[in-house]
């Protein structure tokens, strides 16, 4: 494998798997004020691009590396947006 | 241009852009406390590797992104561990 196509595969699994932490910490703490709702609405979508994109492209690691970042993006927006709806409530 | 490039270029503009309003909050607040510090240390690193990877292939639009998110994300890297040594002192 080429140098640049390990630090490709290294740089897609960092930036990938560096939301689970932050998965981790929401659903533990409940806490997300600090978070940006635009950031990840507007991340979202994003993410979701390069998951067509990389389907068009039949390219197995960004469409792989994406819906991973999807999912770990789509569960902090959830809870995100779940905490919104409870403090207009409140 | 192709339909896969054009959804590319737009998905790379969010991805990148998508950071920008969560570092005004947190300049606007200072609370980075929701914020997972292991997060924007791996995403830091991975970003890091992208844009070497982007200068290795000379490939500008990767090397653009990254360039953008890379500041984004140490920003707000470096005020979440400034909080941090301001909670271990107080």
């Amino acid at each position: 494998m080429l140098v640049s196509e390990t630090l490709g595969f290294i740089a897609a699994l960092c930036t990938t798997l560096s939301f689970l932490p932050q998965v981790i910490k929401v659903l533990k703490t409940r806490d997300t004020k600090a978070l940006s709702l635009s950031m990840y609405i507007v991340f979202v979508f994003g993410v979701s691009l390069w998951l067509v994109y990389g389907i068009l492209k039949s390219d197995l690691p960004i469409t792989i590396a994406n819906s991973f970042t999807l999912l770990f993006a789509c569960i902090i927006l959830f809870v995100k947006v779940q905490n919104r709806k409870q403090d207009k409530l409140s």
